[in-house]
C-alpha cells in the first residue's frame, strides 16, 4: 500500500486539491470554484467530499491509500483543536470543527493549517527552504502574508495567528488598513496599492503589473523606478525581521514576487544598507520555487511533522 | 551537596556575580569594575576568577557545592562552540573561548549567553514570564535591547544575534544609528536620545529622567507629554512584533522601564488601536519584576535548560 497524503488549499476563490506522494510528487490534482458556496459552509464541504472522491476516482487511485489529509485555509485556524476559528474572506466560517468533520469521512488523520503556513511548510522542505532550520517565507498577493519556521518548527505563535509580516508597521504615520491599524508594509506593498500606484504613474487604470514587468524589460524608466520603489518598501519592511529574528533565508512568492529580476537586487541592497552587520551578511534573500504547489506540498509536510507539543 | 550555580553579568561597567540556589535564591552576591581591565582579556578573566574565589570564601560557601556556571556577555557569543564572538564595548575580545577557559579552571559544566538573552531567561523562569511558552523581553537603557521565548525554549537566531528590537526601524526614513541603519526604534526611545530631548524641551542639560518622572508626578505638562510620546514610540515600535510574532507577554525592564506609572498606559492604548485584533487581545504589557537580578538568576535557567540541540 501506497502512503498518499490529499492536500486541500482552500481559498477564496478556488479549493485546490492535491494526491502527494511520500516524496513530494503531486500524483493528481483538481480543483474547484468556492464561490458558488459561499453562503453555506455544509454546502462548501460536501461540494470538497465530492470533489475528493471524484479526483481518487478519475486518476484511478485507492482512497484506501489515503493515509492523512492536510487543509490549508485562509484565516485563523487552531490546530491543537482542529477548529477553523474564522474566515475573513469565506462569510459563515466560525469555530467550525472541520478536522472532526473530515475524520468522520475519511477515517484518516486530518490536520488543519493557516494558507501561508501551509505554503511554508512546502517552500520549506520541498522547495527554496530545503535544508533550513529558520526562515521566513513571505507571500506578496493582494494581501502580504508571511510564515515562520523557527528553531526547526513552525512559530505559529500563542492564538496561532504569528507570521503577520504584511501587518508590521513601516511607518509610525501611514495610510490606514484594512487590519485596523495604519503604516503597515501591506499599504506599501499590496496588490491593490500597487495597481493604483500604477494607475497615478502611468494614467491608465487597465495597466497590470505583468504590463509594468514588460516596459521594465524594454527598459521604460517610469517602469524601472517603480519596481525600485516598490523594492524598496519591501526591503524596508524586512529590515526589522532580519534584526529581530536573525533568519538565514527569506522565500518571496506569491503574484509580485515574479517580477523578482526587478525587485531583488534593491531588496538585498537596501537589506544590506540598512540591517545589522552580522545579521545582514547571514541572510539570502531567494524567490520561492513551488508557486501553486507549495500549499498541496505543505500538507505532505503538516502530517509528518505532526503537533509537536508546546512545552 | 548542595546544587548551586554561579551567574556572572559581564557588562561594560561592572562584573556582577551571584551564587544561586536550586529555588532561585541568590545566597551571595559581588561586584567589580570593569574598565581596569579594558585593555587586556586575560587580566579581565583572572579578575574574574579571584573574585568568584573570594565571593565563595567571603560568604563561607564551598566551591564543591558548585554545580555550573553561566556567564552573561554584552555582545554576539556562540553559546554553542562556547565562543564570545565579539564585544562592542570591550575592547580585544574577538573570538574568545570562554567556556573552555572557565571550565578549566572550576571544573564544572560552562555555558555563555548574551546578556539580553540572559535577562530574558530569568524573568522567564523566576520573574515576569513565570508560565509562559512566549514572550518578548525588552530592555530600555543605553541601549534597547531584547530577548525571545518561543514555544518555551530561547530564541536565538541562526547566528545567535535574534533579539535586536532596539533595531527594528518604526520609520522608513529617520535618524542614523550607530548600527548603520537609520530610523531605529533605539533612535526614539534610548537613553541618549531621551536626554537629548529633555535637554531641548526643558532647556537644561543636567535634567535626568528620574527628575522629569518628579516633574511628571507634580503634573507638569511638559513631562507628561515628554512621557506620552516616548511611550507611543514604545507602543509604535512593538506593535510590529505584536503582529509578526503573536506573544502572549511583553516584559519591559532597563531604567527607563521604571517610569512606568507614565508610559505603560500609552504604550497599551497605542498596540490596542493599531495592532491586529487577535494579537492585540491576547497581549499583556508588563514591568520586569527582577531588576539587575535577572542576568544572575538567568545563568541557573540557562544551566538547566541547557543547549537544546537545534533540529
Amino acid at each position: 500500500m501506497k502512503n498518499l497524503v490529499l492536500g486541500i488549499d482552500v481559498g477564496g476563490t478556488n479549493v485546490k486539491l492535491g494526491i502527494v506522494d511520500a516524496k513530494g510528487k503531486i500524483l493528481a490534482r483538481s480543483a474547484m470554484p468556492t464561490k458558488p458556496y459561499n453562503r453555506n459552509k455544509t454546502l462548501l464541504i460536501k461540494a470538497i467530499f465530492t470533489q475528493v472522491r471524484a479526483l481518487f476516482n478519475n486518476s484511478k487511485i485507492s482512497l484506501k491509500q489515503l493515509t492523512g489529509i492536510g487543509i490549508g485555509l485562509p484565516g485563523a485556524v487552531d490546530p491543537f483543536k482542529g477548529l477553523v476559528i474564522f474566515l475573513p474572506n469565506i462569510p459563515g466560517w466560525k469555530n467550525v470543527p472541520l478536522r472532526a468533520i473530515f475524520e468522520k469521512e475519511f477515517r484518516v488523520p486530518v490536520l488543519l493549517e493557516n494558507d501561508v503556513n501551509m505554503i511554508t511548510l512546502g517552500e520549506w522542505k520541498y522547495g527554496a527552504g530545503k535544508g533550513k532550520n529558520d526562515l521566513l517565507c513571505m507571500t506578496l498577493g493582494t494581501g502580504v502574508g508571511g510564515g515562520l519556521i523557527l528553531d526547526g518548527q513552525l512559530y505559529r505563535g500563542a492564538s496561532f495567528v504569528a507570521g503577520e509580516i504584511g501587518h508590521m508597521p513601516i511607518n509610525e504615520n501611514g495610510p490606514h488598513c484594512n487590519c485596523g491599524g495604519w503604516g503597515c508594509f501591506e499599504q506599501s506593498v499590496g496588490n491593490r496599492q500597487l495597481l493604483e500606484k500604477i494607475s497615478r504613474i502611468f494614467g491608465s487604470t487597465t495597466l497590470t503589473i505583468p504590463d509594468v514587468h514588460s516596459l521594465a524589460l524594454k527598459g521604460d524608466q517610469k517602469a524601472l523606478k517603480f519596481f525600485k520603489e516598490t523594492a524598496t518598501h519591501i526591503g524596508n519592511g524586512l529590515v526589522g525581521v532580519v534584526n529581530l529574528l536573525n533568519p538565514p533565508l527569506i522565500i518571496i512568492g506569491g503574484g509580485v514576487s515574479n517580477n523578482h529580476r526587478f525587485l531583488f537586487p534593491t531588496i538585498n541592497q537596501v537589506i544590506q544598507k540598512r540591517a545589522m552587520k552580522v545579521q545582514a551578511k547571514l541572510v539570502k534573500i531567494v524567490h520561492a520555487k513551488l508557486g501553486d504547489d507549495a500549499g498541496i506540498l505543505g500538507a505532505r509536510v503538516l502530517l509528518a511533522e505532526g503537533l509537536k507539543k508546546r512545552s
